[in-house]
C-alpha cells in the first residue's frame, strides 16, 4: 500500500534508528505516506555490500521502491597501511563498485531515485580513542583527507550516473566544531550530525517531487474528520 | 527476506518514531533480524481501527508477520460528555472491537503474536493544558480512572483471547512521579514512557521465543568476519 524508501549502508545506516537518528527521523517524517526500510550494515565497504546486493534487494520486492539511499565509503576509506585495513577498498574501486551499485539499482527499478550519500568528515585524535581493532600502530585508521577523497569521489559517481547526492563531508565541515558537534567517535554521527542527514534526505527527495506534501496519506488524516460525523470519512473506504 | 513487526495504533504508535520512540527503539533493537513496520494513525479509536483494518493489512501482505501490536484505547476512553466525545467509544464495544481486531489478524494469520497494548494513565490536570478540541467546559476530555477501566478491559480480551498483553496502565504508574515521568502531554509518552513500551513489548515477544538471540541474522555481522580474509564470509551468499 504504501511505498517505501530503502536505506542501504554501513553502521551509520545501522545505527539510524539510535535516538535522534536520521533513520527514525525519516520514519516520523513520512509516519503516513512512507515506510522506511532499514537495510544497514556495519563494518561493510562497498565491496561486501556488492556481494549481498542481490540478496539485500531480492525477487521478493516486487515493487519499485520510491528511493535507495546509498552511504558507503567511511569503510571503503580505511587506510591500507593502518589497523582497520582489511576493511579499505583502493577508491578507484571504490568507484566502479558504486556504480555497480547504482546500476544494479537502476537496472531493477529504472523509476526508483537513488541517493548517494558520501561518507562524513573524520577526526582523527577521536579515532584514537576509538579503535575497533587492536591500533599498534598508534595512529587513526582514517583520516580526514583521505574521506574527503572517498566524498569527492562519490559526487562524481552520482555525476556520471545522474542520480541524487548528498556531499556530507562537505556539509558537516561548515558547522563551527563540527568534530564534536557533528561526530560522536570522530566518524558516527552526534545528534546534530544526524539531523543534517535527514535534512539531505529530505531535501534531496523534495528534488525530485517526493515530499509529505506530494505523496499520498494511508488514510484519513484526524484533522479531516468531522467531530459530527467521524464515521463519514471511512466510507468507502 | 525479514520478517515483519508490524505496529498497528492510535498517536502513540504514529508518534514512536520521534527522539526516543518505542518504535525507533524496535527497529534499533531488531535492526538486523525484523523489519518494524509503522501503522499508527492518530486519533483513531477501535471503532475507526476496524473501519480502515482490511486496508492496513490488505491481500498485498502474503508472508505472516512475526507479530503485530495492538495499541488502541486511549481514544475509546475519551468521555461521552467531554470535548473530545467524538473519539468515545463505550467500553463494551471497546472490548468487541478490540476482539474483532484479534480475530482479523488470527484468522489472517494464525502464528503472527498479537501484543494487546492497554492505554497508558492519564495525568488530568496537564491534559487541561493540551486540548485538541476547544474544551468549554474546562474539563479534562479523559481521565485517569476510565483509562484504567478502558486497559483492564483490554487485559480481559487478551486473556479471553490467548495472546500476549501489556498492562501499560499498571506499570506506568509504579514510576514515582509518573505524570510527568512517563507522559509528555498527560497521554502521550516521555522518553522514560517511550523506553517502557519498548521494554514491555520486547519482554513480551521474549515469551513466545522472539528475540535478538533467537531470530536469525541478515549477513555476517562484521565481528565474525575474519580480518585476514573478509570475503571467505560472503561465499555462497
Amino acid at each position: 500500500m504504501r511505498p517505501k524508501i530503502y536505506l542501504f549502508g554501513d553502521s551509520i545506516t545501522e545505527m539510524s534508528f539510535e535516538d535522534g537518528g536520521w533513520g527514525a527521523s525519516l520514519v516520523n517524517h513520512f509516519n503516513r505516506t512512507v515506510d522506511v526500510v532499514l537495510r544497514g550494515y556495519s563494518g561493510y565497504n562497498t565491496r561486501w555490500a556488492l556481494k549481498v546486493i542481490e540478496k539485500v534487494f531480492d525477487e521478493e520486492i516486487v515493487t519499485a521502491p520510491l528511493a535507495v539511499t546509498v552511504f558507503f565509503g567511511a569503510n571503503d576509506a580505511c587506510l591500507p597501511d593502518r589497523c582497520s585495513a582489511f576493511q579499505h577498498v583502493p577508491i578507484d574501486e571504490y568507484k566502479l563498485n558504486l556504480h555497480s551499485i547504482v546500476s544494479f539499482l537502476k537496472g531493477r527499478w529504472p523509476t526508483t531515485q537513488i541517493v548517494l550519500i558520501s561518507p562524513p568528515p573524520i577526526d582523527e585524535p577521536t579515532r584514537l580513542l576509538y579503535p575497533f581493532i587492536e591500533n599498534k600502530l598508534g595512529l587513526p585508521e582514517r583520516t580526514n583527507e583521505t574521506a574527503g577523497n572517498y566524498a569527492k569521489a562519490s559526487l562524481a559517481v552520482a555525476a556520471e550516473c545522474g542520480v541524487l547526492a548528498v556531499d556530507l563531508w562537505t556539509r558537516m565541515q561548515q558547522i563551527p566544531g563540527w568534530q564534536t558537534a557533528c561526530l560522536s567517535d570522530g566518524l558516527h554521527l552526534s545528534k546534530t550530525g544526524n539531523e543534517i542527514v535527514f535534512e539531505e534526505v529530505v531535501e534531496a527527495l523534495k528534488k525530485k517531487g517526493l515530499s509529505v506534501e506530494t505523496l499520498p496519506v494511508d488514510l484519513p488524516v484526524i484533522y479531516e474528520i468531522d467531530p459530527n460525523d467521524p464515521l463519514k470519512s471511512f466510507e468507502g473506504i
